[in-house]
């Protein structure tokens, strides 16, 4: 049985441990946190995870969905929250099915770990920080470091896959190649968590299916809806400058910003003075890196090869589907029951490296339209034409949101015809007040001709 | 006497040396290479330099443009070498003071130590390399491996100025910023060095004063001038693929290639089959990070800080100018004999980061012009428009290639106003196939038009 070592027990890693096992490897989780079954700390802090069809087709191959789907919220839409307290409600799909599902990420990556350990070649170990990983000619030896004990040992492994986040240290070995590219860029935006508690009988003070948005154009704050009746809100503001988190020097600068922009909000979030103060601030970047692997010894998957900004609730999925995809290559690979490593990790190289590329851009694309484009007019109108297209020309037309949240469409795919579709809608809306001024036959004929000759 | 401490030898290193020297400093140079003043060896492998103005300029400011300028050869335009031997000449400049000068790396880099060491507060320390820099509290700790004995040494600087080149360990350090931007991204082409002997008399056997071009669309040859008679070349060529370095496989293929694309050059290598195969393919990358500082303690410059592809001839006449910003930045912020270094460095970044970002751009831009676009006639006629203009609207009109080599007009600005330039430049002679059809008046009204009214 061959052995694979995992550097990082979180939701990439574990989810790849169960399909590694069920393919019969012998798998080595090194995760450096503790065991958080046993702890009541949270699975590191994070913006809330809203796990959608690409994460869902994952899950399902490998038998987890139903059991994960059981603690999820389901989110209908965004719901807008104006300056004013005004609500205004815009649909994510065409129907009751198409929605995305609030999830807390500490209960998803304690029941894919629990799934893992189900397999009796799945180890755990804890506390174990990777702080090196060298390929050499006949493995990777890598560098743990107890978090507990503060002892350094040295492990050999013939096969290392890095699922250790963004701040990876697997993948450092990688800077080793003659021409390897990185990029790490981030947004001038950066955020803090604050919560809206349960009413006293633990239901939700907003409507719980859906997506708050407070967008103010060059801010906007969000909340999701947790099983427990609360709301975790992540306010995204400018990290520096004349009105940033810098600037947010006191309480009283905390409240005057809540009063004027978030009103509504305010008078649900008791806590909010403490929480602002108490709370660290976290920062956005977009990772791109090439290539992921070293020779058959070493891959990175998930945030460690391609970390995005999480505006389009994305990253999870993304991460999800790479480890579908791994798995689909490892099964085009396998000779008399060993596995060809270094064909699976090019042609899983080539098949997703455009993809990841294409969802990081859609994410940062996403930011302004959730912070700026939703709170005005001519947004709703074009959402719903896009439900009207859907349903006129079912299957032909699919919008982008749906494209990459309801579909499995290659991300490059629906970023390239997304972003033809949303030229020809913006001039469509931008001309009329209302739809029934649009004739959609020669909207979708234009739209047609527009997805053909666009290179 | 402040103490300075340089990561770092080479051009920038040793020239800032020189500046922090005349302000009074005390400076200590760590260079990992041996006193090349002692061995016979290379700089290091390195395309060959061309100094222009902007490095003129810096070296002017400490008195040793003219030591210098004294071994360069300057080379009034490019050579263009067709496949059928055919030679055609293009001027850079509108006179013969527009010229760029071929050096050798090893004499600049011997001139400026020296230089540098005739100040008794300078202070060399060869076979020293840097492996960490690490800011703290009070300082930055510096961990020195000595090249010859292989032992290890630690030492505390208050100030560390990182000119250790792309592959810069001082940068390293900027990595535990929470928001640092890093960019290292490789060119498809990797490039191989290759010589032209002098003639038997130690004369030049091809126009000495010209830097000369093989432009074949997709690749390219270029050659320079050395004082002893010799030309180096340098391969610019696809790394991998059908036809790439990675396909040469043996002295058959080397020769079948130049054969039927150097034809002329072949015969005037008469070491090219060694020579291909004993020296080393290098590879081409642009580096972009920021910040360049941590607090008042370190900062880095030069190619540590942005390393950009050859092709514009700027990767040290870049680095003498920042050189020379800093300089400028300390002057202004010297209070009492003492410097506020964070200052320095804020002044610093803001001055110079859009403009070394636009020679990193324009440096990529030109890549493609060398290989592919001079080759055509409507380039030819291109730059003779340009020199026209500039004759006609002397100090208004200044080509774009002027801006960036003969002047000091910052890099934005000339990207900016040159690619305005560019697309106005493109139409004009699109249209024609000889200047006299051009109306200059009529153009130039257009060309101002655009220059004020494009954003």
């Amino acid at each position: 049985m061959e052995r694979v070592t995992l550097i990082g027990g979180g939701l990439a890693g574990a989810l790849l441990a169960v399909y590694l096992a069920r393919r019969g490897f012998a798998v080595d989780v090194f995760e450096k946190r503790a065991d958080m079954r046993k702890l009541s700390t949270s699975a590191g802090r994070s913006i809330n995870l809203a796990l959608s069809t690409r994460g869902i087709h994952a899950l399902k191959e490998v038998a987890l969905a139903e059991v994960v789907l059981r603690d999820a919220i389901p989110m209908r839409g965004r719901m807008l929250h104006s300056s004013d307290g005004n609500l205004s409600f815009a649909p994510y799909g065409k129907n009751d099915t198409e929605v995305i599902n609030s999830i807390s990420r500490r209960n998803l990556n304690i029941s894919l770990m629990t799934a893992a350990e189900r397999h009796k070649n799945v180890r755990f170990h804890f506390n174990q920080r990777c702080v090196r990983a060298e390929a050499h000619q006949n493995g990777v030896m890598l560098e743990l470091l107890d978090e507990e004990t503060g002892h350094s040992s040295t492990v050999e492994s013939s096969l290392v896959i890095g699922t250790d986040g963004s701040a990876s240290a697997v993948r450092a070995d990688l800077f080793k190649l003659p021409r390897f590219d990185f990029l790490q860029e981030h947004l001038q935006h950066s955020y803090k968590e604050l919560t809206i508690p349960p009413a006293s009988n633990a239901t939700h003070v907003m409507q719980r299916h859906a997506l708050h948005i407070w967008p103010r154009g060059g801010f906007m704050m969000i909340a999701l809806p947790n099983p427990d009746g609360s709301f975790t809100c992540t306010l995204f503001y400018l990290y520096e400058g004349e009105r940033s988190f810098v600037s947010l020097k006191d309480q009283t600068d905390v409240l005057a910003l809540f009063r004027a922009e978030f009103q509504d909000a305010l008078a649900l979030m008791p806590t909010l003075k403490q929480d602002f103060f108490e709370n660290p601030i976290g920062h956005l970047a977009t990772i791109k890196c090439f290539p992921w692997h070293h020779t058959n010894k070493l891959l990175l998957i998930g945030d460690a090869a391609h970390a995005i900004v999480p505006f389009y609730g994305q990253g999870m999925n993304c991460a999800f589907e790479d480890c579908s995809v791994l798995d689909e290559c490892i099964g085009r690979h396998v000779v008399a029951n060993k596995v060809d490593w270094e064909s699976v990790f090019l042609e899983y190289e080539v098949k997703r490296k455009p993809n990841t590329d294409a969802i990081a851009d859609l994410a940062l694309d996403n930011f302004i339209e959730m912070r700026d484009l939703v709170a005005r007019p001519k947004f709703l109108l074009k959402r719903k034409l896009e439900h009207l297209l859907e349903e006129r020309y079912p299957g032909d037309f699919i919008s982008k949101y749906a494209m990459v949240t309801f579909h499995r469409i290659p991300y490059a795919e629906a970023m390239r015809k997304g972003r033809i579709q949303d030229i020809v809608l913006d001039e469509a809306v931008a001309q009329v007040d209302s739809l029934e001024e649009i004739n959609l036959e020669l909207l979708w004929g234009k739209m047609c001709n527009a997805l053909v000759n666009t290179p």
